[in-house]
């Protein structure tokens, strides 16, 4: 369960799709630009307004077909999230720390890799932060894991406001939501989670990084 | 860089090898039994006196052809230290954290699971430690990697005593060790290392835990 492997990737309408982001929320502040075209994901960030806090997602398929573009991006927003195998396929490395370095350099102000089960990286270029994944028993589906871990992240920054490493701390909520993604098909554990729950699995991951 | 894969063993001499273990080291407090027949470890734990720490390294060979004895030896110890693949095989699992309940569940007091590039993972019945592999830049050959992991486990916890959360610390200097050991063919980079050298990649991991 620790990489992800595409097997084939169907586009359907999204092939297409021209977003236009409607009036009221063209000034949303945190903001997932989720895994679509960069083009589309350019298009959506020059609709925004003001956005305080801008999360770049992306895949294999755009790495490979859409590099100029995605390159394009990367300096632009705030945080870029991806997984271990987008990662060295980005940076073109089969080191993990080699492709952190390289996306750094690429531009990426923040870099956050997922590593599955084995957790998650915060870089930027004053330092590192590495997060574990909550260990949960129950594993019955990994779809969506990493949007949750997106939206745990940026729901944690939306709320945190501006305190002193709330990049990290995010990160920690991130891997509790991505836990419980996974225990469940669709959203159904996600949909049930109640607070007690989050801060639970929250105070379990912080125990495991206290030295 | 974050699998290891066994393309073929030798096991040359030590298929046969029946080890005495001289008496100058019977007293040995903190012991490391290195990756040899289960047999042949029960063999030398048997020969020492009040050791201390004892820590079971072992290999997917034995895993697959000496599982009883080998099962036999891990409540005999004080911790085991195996890679994440040979984890998942003892446990026979898929799902990492299956496979710490599981080693647990089967009387080892503590589990060490190196994760490569990814880090590594301490647990115990009372919770577990995520330690993050320091970021070389410079990977030339990974032999040895988990045996310097285990011996700046096995250092730190000799020097530093009883005190609280040495297990923790220790794996960090483990983790520290492995990050040396990878960054040149055989011993050379590990003989030339300085004790600064070591305490400032030890400072930076602290600091990739710190929240």
């Amino acid at each position: 369960m620790s990489r992800a492997e595409t097997i084939s990737v169907e586009l359907n309408v999204l092939a297409t799709f021209q977003p236009k982001v409607p009036a009221a929320h063209v000034s949303t502040p945190y903001v997932l630009l989720g895994n679509a075209a960069p083009a589309v994901q350019l298009s959506v960030l020059d609709q925004l307004k003001n956005p305080k806090f801008v999360m770049l997602d992306t895949m294999n398929l755009w790495i490979t077909t859409q590099r100029p573009a995605l390159l394009q991006l990367l300096p632009r927003v705030d945080a870029v999230c991806v997984n271990f195998e987008e990662a060295l396929q980005l940076a073109e490395t089969t080191s993990g720390a080699k492709a952190i370095r390289t996306i750094l350099d690429m531009g990426a102000k923040t870099l956050i890799m997922k590593r599955g089960e084995h957790g998650a990286t915060l870089a930027t270029r004053d330092g590192q932060f590495s997060v574990p994944s909550f260990p949960t028993d129950r594993v019955i589906d990994p779809t969506g894991a990493g949007d949750s871990f997106a939206g745990g992240t940026l729901g944690y920054l939306a709320q945190a406001g501006p305190e002193k490493d709330a990049m990290r701390r995010a990160i920690v909520y991130g891997s509790v939501m991505g836990s419980f993604a996974v225990e469940e098909f669709g959203t159904k554990r996600i949909q049930g989670v109640t607070r007690e729950e989050i801060e639970s699995r929250a105070k379990s991951i912080l125990d495991m990084l206290r030295v």
